[in-house]
């Protein structure tokens, strides 16, 4: 199932995007796409629903981020080896952990604010994994039962903000629209083989960064077991899971984003985002 | 205006502290504590209700944290000189900030729990601002008029997580329970001196922390200035402003808490919270 939210800016509905590519309208089924709606009866009771029942809704509609009210978004370091290692960031036997404010997270489409003073605001193209239970010292094991499902992400950030600012990660992390999540949630049976995932990210047509969760350091299980040993996930909380070679910061010279660039990513079977930048 | 939650879990209520100290019942006037009824408009009508209209409720019923779905916890870096000075901290030319997971607030006589693998856990007595307007780069004068209120608040910290974990303190600042709030939030009106509240906190009876925003480095309308150009602020969000001198990693030996230590603190005009710990 491909889960979605849709319509313009205060009216967003939930929906759906059928096999044939349809986005159908889920709004008589359910109102909000949030942590509730994500609990593993909700989701299969949406799952139960035969599609062509559901409104058609019209093309070229705005696609909104999947998920609503999301509770935190939380961050991993360096997590594949080879961006890890150009970014010169030491890789750790441990993931790190970060926060992005829920204020960050917006829609595949919105436009990226470069935020006042910004000077290096970086990309990087990531798999975010969308929790459906609540969930404290889960094992390894157990980890995919609490997973919703996933969806694409950018987890954005403004180096000089993040590493020359004060201390932590937090400044350089959380500006509005830091996070652009989807078009669509997915929910785990379609997306069977996790370490397969091929992802890649364009600035104004070229490529900057293309990789595949093959390369992972930790796992998602690991990672979603890891990051429950130090607070409770909940229904509506995103993880990201890092980003691969190719972020701004690695080149030299290093590349950063300004008003007026266009951002295109994708993953396989989690479809493309499309943001212009604009100053905040 | 005192606005508090009260009522078993699962079941809470709105409510105020009358001038008489006498807990009423706001719930049929507001249905929920949140941002939404932090908003001018909302905090205004409720201002304008006789609370001798409103139901009492009885004593000793419990109070629980006094704002529901918190959307951010924005935490402030040293922030008072002797305390920086004592841990070891560098004291930064601008505010650290640092995000707590909103899953870590709770109520003000709630159980701390001790997370597992926890060794060195660790307290802060704070005062927390309460946001009430959704806001963005702010000025230092607009700053005052987007604060709903303000409360008692304990910062936990699990030093070995938040220094010794992998290079972010996301990982010690996030467990649930490491960020009890209340009894009650105090609108601005009744709290017009932010620099002269005295603030301690006591462990197992002996007084730990004892200091005065007077002692602040940077002030609270910087703070919220400050914080809302690294991220938009919303109705519900609360930032920490630090802590004074006698964190448990400032004594020699260090001091941590373990199950069965009884944590009490308050600060003037906000209360007082009495908290057991207990194993996660």
């Amino acid at each position: 199932m491909r889960l979605v939210r849709f319509g313009d800016r205060g009216a967003e509905r939930p929906g759906l995007i059928d096999e044939q590519g349809t986005l159908r309208d889920l709004s008589r089924h359910v109102s909000a796409l949030d942590g509730a709606a994500l609990a593993p009866g909700s989701l299969a009771a949406l799952a139960a629903i035969d599609p062509t029942s559901l409104p058609r809704v019209a093309k070229g509609t705005r696609l909104c981020k999947p998920i609503e009210r999301i509770g935190k978004i939380v961050g991993i370091g360096p997590n594949y080896a080879d961006s890890a290692r150009l970014a010169g960031f030491r890789i750790n036997p441990e993931p790190t952990l970060f926060l992005k404010a829920a204020t960050s997270a917006c829609g595949p489409t919105e436009a990226i604010e470069i935020p006042k003073l910004a000077a290096r605001v970086d990309w990087g193209v990531e798999l975010a994994v969308v929790i459906g239970r609540t969930s404290k010292y889960l094992s390894v094991e157990a980890a995919e039962q609490v997973i919703a499902g996933y969806c694409l992400a950018n987890d954005i950030t403004e180096r000089n903000f993040q590493l020359q600012r004060g201390g932590q990660w937090t400044k350089g992390k959380s500006h509005d629209t830091f996070c652009p999540l989807g078009p669509w949630l997915v929910t785990p049976d379609e997306l069977p083989n996790l370490d397969a995932i091929e992802v890649w990210l364009d600035v104004n047509g070229e490529r900057q960064q293309t990789g595949s969760t093959s390369a992972m350091i930790f796992k998602i299980p690991y990672l979603v077991s890891y990051v429950s040993r130090f607070m409770r996930l909940e229904p509506g909380d995103v993880i990201l899971t890092g980003t691969p070679a190719g972020v701004g910061l690695s080149y030299d010279p290093p590349r950063f984003l300004k008003p007026g660039d266009r951002v295109r990513l994708g993953a396989s079977g989690l479809g493309e985002q499309d943001c212009l930048c604009v100053s905040a």
